[in-house]
């Protein structure tokens, strides 16, 4: 493909950028006909984006302006901030409507995040059965399948026959989620299989479901963790989950466009564990300086007084270090090359977990080809450090200090500190796992502080050793 | 939903297990006529699962018991060491037929990990419209849209209409990725609009496509990078994405469970990234220790020379540390402190960039809050440190050294060294946005390295003033 290759004719972002300047010209122009049309027209989330751009006293008249299914389907993409503006300058039969157009798990994601005033004029101008709902899904545990999934679902029996089927999807399937994968139940409402659009539509149309409907499903528990969901439809490829109670019951389904969002949070939280931070739900841009103090000053005060180790072995050994005053010039880079390490193993084992490529059974395994690849790192860093500190330190800045002695005490501990640290670092998520804690939690600022203070012992030991102090 | 709280009836898990070893009995009882009727049933991703657990020489022989289409799917949900396995071990018009089966995505996939005499035979058993495609494929840059793609896409013409159309899908229908959104295109395989499924069966038979098409299309240029796509796949919420040349020609299709793999990868290499390592494509598990070495080293080697500058502020403020030894003992914590401050923030911050709700332009508004954030964090570390040193290393350690005014003195250090460490912390990784570097590059090792040696500055400089030494 040649053409590949020159410039790009095409500019997607320059492209949307004009279609929100088009629809800004329109509302300054006041043409609220012109508007409404082009509204109607994109798409909900370009929508929804020129809308949250808009200033505040102007943003509801002109969402005002959209039918109430674009309504609806653009109040989901708001941002909850937008979400709330618009809740408070509607009127009540208004706000019921478009809570009765919503996506049922869109409703409940929604309202998680309002403050309780509005949670509760939702819920009174809620319809009698979508309040019943939406309180039977608020109370699933934060995380769960149940909590991620949505009502809105097309069933099927299994004595239909294709033409009934279709004939169904058609009457229903307007206000569904998804109607490309149907799910068969029987009277009491239990799971027996799930059938295609794709398999309706290549059979003949008098087939019956039974004899079309694929039985080995692959489906979640209510309770079940949201990661472990992602990960059945990372494994199969799945367009829709079917969610069931603990009597085999469906209750509920899992969309793909909903696990998405699923990664993308449960990635965010595992950043923010690595980083010594409490996850928070909430985007950076939305959350306080307050908020985020509460987040970060937990791990950031623990860490702090870990370090009350380290300090005490540098005190015990205050004598020793001032004999050879030069030694302590280099305890930084040794610890930062243990910390550095440790990050290193840590990181890749933790990820590695985290996919199901390593499982706890493997821990040998994985530590025997650390402890090869913490051989070959400390090696090489052993090598470059001394020729390094002969030439630049000894000679070039000419610290006296710097021995050939000195050299070989940094080198040595610098091979024992990296293994030491890869060991340590692939070894503690792992041990996290097995006793079901989070292993982000083993990562970078816990491991190193655990590598700190070692990485002091190992050099002042060498240190004995080599320099007879 | 009260039966939630009770135990679980159903476990996936011990499902699936149970499952595996149904059929481990059956091959050990040799009974390959079930064995083949229950591998036909069951899920594509479960059968490769069990394959790939039994031993190398029986594998290959289980695997041909497989029907045509079943082997296609299974192979590719093979990983790569099974998927050469496969191919060493069958005949080339075998090797073809899977070849043809397989979609051109997970063929293209499949022949990037091979080696060279492998993707040879593979060429030479394939049909050659098919090895012209492939080559066309394997020629799109690594990571871009043209690389994850695939060819196998349902089109329509506009002037068709709703019977023609649903003729068509099932016509054509059985072998394409996805079947739910079609493409329609004009003589010269421009895009012209999307129709789906639904809206489909939804309309009337008579009704014409180019009535019912989506005009406001979301699309992909071939060269656009993979991680530009998935954040489309998110904002729109899509099934399938076009892809189209810069004659805006549609050349494939993007789906959703590709996108999938896509994020895992892209979230693998930022967190590899930010632990400092080279981002590999390759599991954990299938990567040589060399190989590891090799992502390792660079890194840890740049961080440990850096750590030089360091060193040298020691050095030359030796005497000066010397007249008041107990000041070394802090160093460590200091410098893990401004660490940890400045990983938090420029995490937060490389997280919220790539999910979109920062952007560079909010340079200053970041800054400002990460300012707030430092204040308040350092001077909460500040004040228990204070009472912390006064209490157990003055007062039960019995360490003479530590006096009120070094108590201050490193507390005081403590604030301004998390003021520092927040704001570069936060601000590096927008600055690499900016300049079209990775954010992620900036991420934490880095951070650190730069916030050692100012940290043991501002230390130094605070002695001066407070202990005038």
């Amino acid at each position: 493909m040649g053409e590949d290759e020159r410039e790009e004719v095409f500019d997607f972002d320059s492209f949307h950028e004009k279609r929100t300047e088009e629809l800004t010209e329109l509302l300054d122009k006041r043409d609220m006909k012109q508007l409404r049309d082009r509204m109607e027209e994109l798409n909900d989330y370009d929508v929804a984006d020129f809308l949250a751009q808009i200033e505040d006293n102007r943003m509801p008249m002109v969402f005002r302006l959209l039918s109430k299914e674009t309504a609806a389907a653009v109040f989901a993409n708001f941002e909850a901030p937008e979400q709330e503006r618009i809740i408070n300058s509607i009127t009540d039969s208004e706000l019921s409507g478009i809570v009765e157009e919503l996506y049922l798990d869109d409703a409940v994601d929604m309202l998680e995040e309002m403050p309780a005033n509005v949670v509760k004029r939702v819920m009174r101008t809620a319809r009698p059965d979508t309040r019943k709902l939406i309180n039977e899904f608020l109370r699933y545990p934060d995380n769960s399948a149940g909590s991620i999934m949505t009502a809105e679902f097309v069933d099927l029996k299994k004595y239909m026959n294709v033409r009934e089927s279709f004939a169904r999807i058609r009457r229903i399937g307007e206000d569904k989620e998804t109607i490309y994968v149907c799910f068969v139940i029987s009277a009491d409402r239990k799971l027996e299989g799930i059938v295609t659009v794709k398999d309706l539509l290549l059979a003949d149309d008098d087939t019956v479901i039974e004899d079309l409907m694929e039985t080995d499903i692959i489906y979640a528990s209510t309770t079940e963790d949201q990661e472990s969901v992602s990960e059945k439809f990372s494994n199969y490829d799945l367009m829709a989950l079917p969610v069931v109670d603990n009597e085999s019951r469906l209750v509920g389904i899992v969309t793909v466009d909903d696990i998405i969002d699923v990664m993308e949070q449960e990635t965010t939280e595992d950043f923010e564990i690595m980083a010594g931070m409490t996850p928070s739900d909430k985007p950076y841009s939305r959350t306080s300086t307050v908020e985020m103090w509460k987040n970060r000053i937990p791990w950031l005060m623990f860490l702090m007084l870990s370090a009350t180790f380290t300090s005490m072995i540098l005190t015990s050994f205050e004598s020793m270090l001032a004999v050879q005053a030069g030694l302590v010039a280099f305890i930084p880079m040794l610890m930062g090359t243990g910390g550095n390490s440790g990050a290193q193993a840590s990181t890749a084992v933790i990820r590695s977990l985290s996919l199901g490529d390593t499982e706890p059974k493997d821990a040998l395994k994985v530590m025997w080809k650390e402890w090869k690849v913490s051989l070959l790192c400390g090696i090489s860093l052993a090598i470059i450090n001394f020729i390094k500190m002969l030439i630049l330190d000894g000679w070039l800045l000419k610290n006296d200090s710097v021995t050939i002695l000195v050299a070989a005490t940094v080198s040595l501990s610098i091979v024992f500190i990296v293994m030491f640290a890869k060991v340590v670092g692939c070894t503690l998520p792992i041990l996290a796992e097995k006793i079901g804690v989070d292993p982000a939690v083993m990562a970078n600022p816990l491991i190193s502080t655990v590598t700190d203070a070692v990485s002091l012992l190992i050099y002042i030991y060498v240190a004995k050793l080599i320099l007879h102090i």
